[in-house]
């Protein structure tokens, strides 16, 4: 890698991890499979349409798989693909980077001043 | 870490992190200090209003320096402050796991389904 290069490859990951939840379902998965509603029994402020719309894209992605068994009634299953698994140390990193540097705001508000340019 | 508990520290450091420019700008300072027409010499495709909206930001975040040294004329640099450097990891594991996984469609249409036969 070129660090003076524009990698799309690198921005194409970054901006997929750097979706909301998207890290938190992840991690979830790395415990194992999971079926929809666990989902929502761990992370109860996560709601069933945003749950399904990042499933469905980390389904695209190649990321996580969805199995349907052939049971009645039908169960499905949410697992994480070798893709997927190979996350563990980008999240990982993720995670140690931001426990020891990362404060956490308590207003949104107080995220980001307005503030000039800084550009010469 | 409870990998099933929303964890705010990990969203925001992954929300900052996905932020397109971000990688590369902290990729190039890696490599040492740099004055802002710099990065646009490295990456054309960067216009100076983005860079210094990116840069702006990853100073609000503590991860960017921006040092003015008193000479004429007036040079202006941007390091990486601890914070910043401490990234090294976490950039290149998304790296590693993007160089590994991540393909780069040709044309944005070409996303999410397999080029057709004898296409472009």
């Amino acid at each position: 890698m070129d660090p003076d290069r524009m990698c799309p490859r690198y921005e194409r990951a970054a901006s997929l991890l750097g979706k909301k939840w998207t890290g938190l379902i992840v991690r979830v998965l790395m415990g194992g499979p999971r079926r929809f509603y666990e989902f929502g029994r761990q992370v109860p402020e996560l709601s069933d349409r945003l749950l399904s719309e990042r499933l469905q894209e980390l389904e695209d992605e190649g990321i996580v798989r969805r199995i349907v068994h052939d049971s009645r009634p039908v169960r499905i299953e949410y697992r994480l693909t070798p893709k997927g698994l190979a996350l563990e140390p980008v999240v990982q990193a993720i995670q140690e980077w931001a426990d020891l540097w990362v404060a956490v705001p308590r207003q949104p508000a107080e995220l980001r001043e307005p503030a000039a340019p800084g550009g010469p």
